[in-house]
């Protein structure tokens, strides 16, 4: 996990400007919450639109919101000219994601030139009161981004 | 995989109502294209709503009808009193999923009486031309449905 | 993570003999270091038998001993009468395995009665400090023994 | 999967030799049986040094063979000048890995100028027959081999 120091306030406009350019994030109804160095927090409100069969959120949206907490964690760590993409990502379902509302939490594991590793958890928010409902261990590709 | 005989009427009925009671799923765009013994297809048209920042649909929403794919395959191959829950998946994107179109096909690598393992891809179509853009290995759990 | 409560001195016997049991384990020689509640740590000096084409301790075999220290981890949240298999795992590689000894430790993410999620790394140690090279993320499935 | 060109000769020297200089790899007993473009094969023959704690094969030397496999079928469709390394992968393992012998079979999903994606499985052979036991998704990095 990186330290905690100063987040590069270009950096940060950078990951609002991307999040705010995803249509999907819109659609679900996601919102970034919080950017700092190599820690990302995307929070998503219960909805009667983005549930499975039993009326809970349903776990792609879930990984959704991880796999981009994940990915922006480690754009945070990355040259301002540089891009993001998932190469890949697995994720562990550990409760049904029942809740007021969901907060993903990434973090960089280990930062890199080419390649970056993140690790997150997803907790559902009840009356203040958190429990896990997913964790991944993702591994991102830093690309030059276009001009 | 799973031999390619005839399906049980009432698992297809099972797997289709499940389907439909998925919000998340009729909010991205998607529906069940075909429902086989230990094979199952999605299909999601491209849309400006399930986007990421580049304008090629999401790779969580790509990750969502994967995992979807391959949880009613494994679906089909249960007792009609069971249920599936994914216990996880690991998903890897080969291409930026640029198409008309994105198919997910999921089948069922392993069935089990409690956990299933599956497997699939996503293609995207362009003019009849199909191209694999992600590929996944899957985890579920069969569990007694309520009453 | 479990809370570091004392563990049932019986359970600990069990994980000790099932390690003991564990051909490779002594093939590759690898010790079980502590055993606490939902916390296992196996210990794997470096040796000339144990290589990658480098030269350094082959991924493999960074695996198999943190792949056994989640399995470990949860089988100390089981009942007596239990056991733990591998489902599944995913690992990522940090950093090439150079060091005088690995230390793999697992902790349970979520114990379960028929699924547990474990979590853990590979530290390399040299000259006392720690370098992680290898994290993962795993699925075990409780099952019980053989009488 | 690679179209089953004709492999250049100084690919599959290159391969052999790295498997060769795997020090863990003639520990646990295994030999690379076949090497095609995008696709190759290992071996192991069961062994009472190779188990787990029941006396089947165990799980972390079934993985070792298969992301070995998986590495080396990614080599195969690099330039002379570069290298394989494992950025993860994940199992699952399907059955106990019971039989004579255990066959890994790597082959390249897609292949790639930085980083590579491949698919495997583990089929233990008994008098003939072959089950499959385990399978892989992994990832691997293309990089410039040291001159």
């Amino acid at each position: 996990m990186q330290p905690e120091t100063t987040l590069d306030p270009a950096i940060e406009a950078k990951v609002r400007a991307s999040f705010a350019a995803q249509s999907a994030m819109r659609t679900i109804g996601a919102r970034l919450a919080s950017v700092r160095p190599g820690a990302v927090e995307i929070e998503l409100p219960a909805a009667d639109h983005i549930n499975q069969q039993q009326g809970f959120a349903h776990g792609g949206v879930i990984g959704m919101i991880l796999d981009s907490a994940c990915g922006y964690a480690s754009f945070t760590t990355m040259p301002l000219d540089c891009e993001v993409v998932s190469i890949e990502y697995k994720i562990n379902f550990l409760r049904p994601a029942v809740g007021e509302r969901f907060v993903a939490r990434g973090r960089v594991t280990r930062p890199g030139r080419t390649v970056a590793v993140a690790q997150g958890e997803v907790v559902a928010v009840t009356n203040g009161a958190e429990q896990t409902v997913a964790v991944m261990l993702a591994t991102m590709a830093v690309v030059k981004a276009p001009a």
